[in-house]
């Protein structure tokens, strides 16, 4: 939103497109670093060096390391929101758009590898993502718990509690995308290899619409 | 097994009574620092002094933070591994012994909050965890792994590609506990309070027994 009032109110001068372009070579040499380094791994004298800015460049655009962080997640989250979101709003049973939104993140993981590094190092450090980040990825569980509870209402999903199911089904790519580079040094699955990203991705649609659909009979334990 | 070599050999004489209680001393300090600070974050001073050790204790009796590092770790994945492999050679079918797995992982979940923050926190930073580390998850991995071979053998569970059906498994437990703090800030589900997580629980047996057995017909898409 800041990023769009920023070009909307400075775009025709040239020397905003100056700072426009400063922020987007900090937010992508932070992009970079954050997911090599980490967070804290990740100095703002570091970043300033590999986008070529002076060492103020973080404070004057961005506020602080923190703000270049939540602009570097909203980044690469805004997109795989929006690909959710419309996977949600698409033709088809819920279960049917469920499957989608496992395939969007498979797609979008699959063109922004580092995606996943970047959010999860620093939930799995049990740190609070900045609020721009929260809000997203607030919408896409909304966006797929509602989802879970057209499926009960359209008969293609069976009941459950709506959010675990968000969770269930999102767990499924990011997981697999986090520890691809795991799975490679344990053997003797690659993820790297287009095949076997189809595979898992096969695996994953066919084990989420297992788990989602309405049972046939009772199951027992 | 460097742990059941010393007390083998050292056991009777006090001095080394003192170094094994300062080894496990320095093992509890970095447990709590590398899960609230990161790996990066927690230093050899700082987990020292935490420990009531000299500066030297963590090369003397570890030969690096790594391999600290790689102690604490071992410490929390032992006790899991050998779950999981009990479950896994439980009776029943291999099924019902796969939702035990699920069970283990809660359970030890439950008990030890810290154990997927502090192993994802690398994971998901891309770094290779130690090696001793590497072959606890292979075994786990494998025995995840076996489960669905008997399945399908005994025909409690669909066909599949076993590694990836390991990790559809696992990834329920670890994401679940990895996103908790996450989770309660998004609202409304506090997977602190008992009731949840024995919800949460229900839900990902119920997931997981839906998702792995053998489909009653064709299911379309």
């Amino acid at each position: 939103m800041s990023q769009n009032r920023r070009r909307r109110s400075h775009a025709p001068r040239p020397r905003a497109d100056v700072g426009e372009e400063t922020r987007s070579d900090l937010i992508a040499a932070g992009r970079r670093l954050f997911g090599q380094r980490g967070y804290d791994g990740a100095s703002v004298r570091a970043i300033t060096h590999e986008a070529g800015t002076n060492l103020g460049a973080v404070t004057y655009h961005f506020g602080s390391k923190r703000e270049l962080y939540g602009a570097v997640l909203e980044q690469g989250l805004r997109p795989i929101a929006e690909r959710v979101q419309a996977a949600a709003r698409s033709e088809g049973t819920a279960l049917e758009r469920m499957l989608r939104v496992v395939e969007a993140y498979f797609t979008h993981f699959e063109a922004h590898p580092d995606l996943p590094h970047l959010l999860m190092q620093e939930v799995a450090a049990g740190k609070r993502p900045p609020p721009v980040v929260l809000e997203i990825l607030k919408s896409v569980k909304e966006a797929i718990a509602g989802l879970q509870v057209e499926g009960v209402a359209d008969g293609s999903v069976r009941p459950g509690h709506p959010v675990l199911t968000a969770l269930s089904v999102v767990s499924q790519p990011v997981y697999l995308a986090l520890v691809a580079p795991l799975l490679r040094t344990l053997g003797p699955v690659d993820l790297s290899q287009p095949a076997t990203r189809e595979l898992s991705l096969q695996h994953t649609l066919a084990f989420v619409r297992a788990g989602l659909a309405p049972a046939r009979s009772d199951s027992p334990r």
